[in-house]
């Protein structure tokens, strides 16, 4: 315990106590994030409404060096937002108001807390557009998607969220608050702050608020669904499509064990029979869109696929994406333990990561299922176990270690999207260069001398 | 001076003595870059083959606290590959092998010295498109490019180099080579080492190769060129076609005298009575194309165009964009000095910003000239002056002051795509909080203990 009952005074003087959560029940849901198998429990949750509030706790943790931890809806998928060293749990849900979103120049600024999709629905009110689309959106926050960097199927065409953030407001481990960026497209201003905050999953600062890019709404979209009689040949053709010049917004495979968890959860009309689908969504103009997407369906064939349809309508292809989105939810419902990974390999080693990772689950004798974005080489298998059933654990952590060694042969990296967290620390060794890792944890005292932000998270 | 003779003796067996240059006049064409105001002469100008030998120089120059400034083709126009602290200039004209173009995965590895326009024919060649254009790009190196995070007119639909970079190998200040980022398009391994170092301006690590995200060449192009009253209104009329959803690739700026200057080094078919004009490109699908060129024809009388037209042929729209590429030689050409600004503000404050340009001239009775990236708000005005007139040199530097001023106060910054460098160090505590400016002196230390990398450049 580092937080005394002086502290919990101090901390109920700055926030005021309808803001501040000791009891064990209230800190228990603060203990987990949407992996399944670590927990860490804090000693105090915190919900700060403004930036001064989150200067004045920080500054009073430094001091006490009490670790701390923020957490914005704790959708990540690598332990990032469980307090494994205990401390302060600082949620940001309340500070969730939209600053501004300004149709002319292309930006908004938001607060931490804001959820994706709530601000998602306001820009679509104005025909404005922000890719970044974690498939957790319906409850990540935008704080969140800096800390991690967020991204989903629009990786492919748009890119993540590094690729759109321009500006923040921040607090440094020791209170200061700080103007880092700028609303312009353009800056070059001395070394690139924002971006080295973005993805550091809240290891050298509480991020506040973030202006962000803009893009406008593509005037049509049109989703195709193509049937594959097994996922190595499903991923290949995405490789065959691209090289032709055609450039979908997404495309993504799920295989056949995940769809029917997916249709058993909710029918929402994948082809239950089919080994691996793709799903590839076209936008832009009109014309460009009808064509591109009568391109990919010939692509598909010409590739192998044994059905490719265009969705026929709008709620067709919202069902589509739905069910996509509903991958992970499905898997969980369907093993004590699911290991969620996050490897990224150039798209054209797709189908060969996908062999070994076959022989990999044939050969440790775990079941491992895939879906993922086929289009930017970013593939989520994930391995069903218990973790409560120690021999068959070790077998599934076992295979994780082999899909990392795999991807890394395979000039691909852990981690795409789902950050390093608890989950994938004690890889960083095999994914970065022993230098590297030293200015890591330099720029990380650089930013926080006492080590109170996040503490355990990234590295060992 | 800080090279003994015995440190030449080492560095050519470093190098091999065909790669060493000491005679003065040798060094002299190394003590500029693009920049017209400032001069700074190396001890030693060194032209590594390969990494190792990068490798050997920076350990040997560590040890001896020699300075090295990095230099590709010295186009950079803030001073940043001056060498004003002496010691070594480390070019790296010789390290220009494409090392892979890879048309399945759009990604393309370069050594640092490659210059840009050749990497561009052989990306021409396989259909592939990389959008920075610096407007140096005939002779700018890639290398040149990562440090400065260069950008150009494609910055307001693509983006600046940032967007584009995917890993790289550098070279440490204490001569470590390291292997940083990877070839794919998503990765969250730990900090984002590349992103840091790109943009940082040789300050943090010498980039020896840079592996990059390519995009499809679009099927097609087209110019429009709109002639306006005065610079005001053309800048207006940029945001009220961005606001209607039309995207355009570049929209450019070009004000009276500068047309009459370029037009008198080479006519291009610029109408030299034209206030100012506006040069914009669409790409993408022909009829894409085609229809948003007729888009921004309208929506340019619409915002008080007087003529509008589409470039009628490849030539025509090529020698547009030739003329726009001449403007700031086209400059240097017709005054002694010329303070080349690069100030960028939020797209709508641009016709405000312009107002108080023209203002800065009146009040302090200089000639200021402008063009630039009106999409993207990011403006060039040059200040014509003679550093040998201190009377007229003062009145010139007054007039940087107060457009930085300026910029600043319309939410800008002082520099969207030419860095600090020197030129602008004296400004950054201006552009800057305080304890930002100590995380970058910080961070400097980590990367570069002994301060030998590019010392003397974005704080002072």
């Amino acid at each position: 315990m580092t937080i005394t009952k002086d502290i919990i005074k101090r901390l109920n003087k700055i926030l005021g106590d309808k803001s501040v959560l000791v009891s064990r029940t209230d800190l228990m849901s603060f203990s987990y994030d949407a992996t399944s198998n670590w927990q860490g429990m804090p000693e105090i949750v915190l919900f700060p409404t403004d930036i001064k509030q989150i200067s004045e706790v920080l500054a009073l943790a430094n001091e006490n060096s009490i670790p701390v931890t923020v957490r914005g809806a704790g959708t990540n998928l690598s332990g990032g937002s469980i307090p494994v060293s205990g401390g302060i749990v600082l949620c940001t849900s309340r500070m969730n108001r939209i600053i501004e979103i300004d149709a002319v120049n292309f930006t908004a600024t938001v607060e931490a807390g804001v959820v994706l999709n709530d601000f998602n629905m306001e820009l679509a009110k104005q025909n404005l557009f922000f890719p970044p689309d974690p498939q957790s959106y319906l409850a990540a926050t935008m704080g969140g998607c800096v800390a991690e960097n967020s991204g989903g199927p629009y990786g492919l065409k748009y890119g993540v969220f590094k690729h759109y953030l321009l500006g923040m407001k921040a607090v440094l481990a020791t209170g200061e608050i700080v103007s880092l960026g700028a609303k312009t497209i353009k800056n070059v201003t001395g070394y690139d702050l924002p971006l080295l905050i973005c993805g550091s999953e809240g290891t050298l600062a509480v991020v506040a608020q973030a202006t962000i890019k803009l893009l406008p709404m593509p005037e049509a979209r049109q989703t195709v669904l193509a049937v594959f009689n097994d996922v190595i040949t499903a991923n290949a053709a995405v490789s065959k499509i691209l090289s032709r010049g055609v450039r979908p917004a997404k495309a993504e495979l799920i295989d056949n064990w995940i769809i029917r968890r997916i249709e058993e959860a909710a029918p929402l009309g994948l082809p239950v029979d089919a080994e691996a689908i793709l799903l590839f969504e076209l936008d832009g103009a009109v014309e460009t869109v009808s064509m591109e997407a009568a391109k990919v369906v010939e692509l598909c064939f010409n590739a192998g696929a044994t059905d490719v349809r265009e969705a026929k309508d709008k709620k067709e292809a919202d069902n589509f994406w739905t069910a996509r989105r509903m991958g992970f939810s499905a898997i969980y419902g369907n093993a004590p333990t699911a290991l969620a990974e996050d490897v990224t390999v150039p798209m054209d080693k797709l189908p060969e990561l996908m062999e070994r990772i076959k022989r990999i689950g044939e050969k440790n004798d775990v079941m491992i299922v895939t879906m993922g974005h086929a289009g930017d080489g970013n593939l989520h298998p994930c391995i069903l176990t218990d973790k409560k059933n120690p021999e068959h654990y070790a077998r599934a952590q076992k295979s994780t270690q082999e899909i990392f060694d795999a991807a890394l042969e395979l000039n691909g990296v852990i981690s795409g999207e789902h950050g390093i967290g608890l989950e994938k620390r004690r890889y960083l060794k095999n994914a970065m260069p022993p230098e590297a890792i030293e200015l890591l944890k330099k720029i990380k005292t650089v930013f926080d001398p006492r080590g109170i932000l996040n503490p355990g998270k990234i590295w060992e």
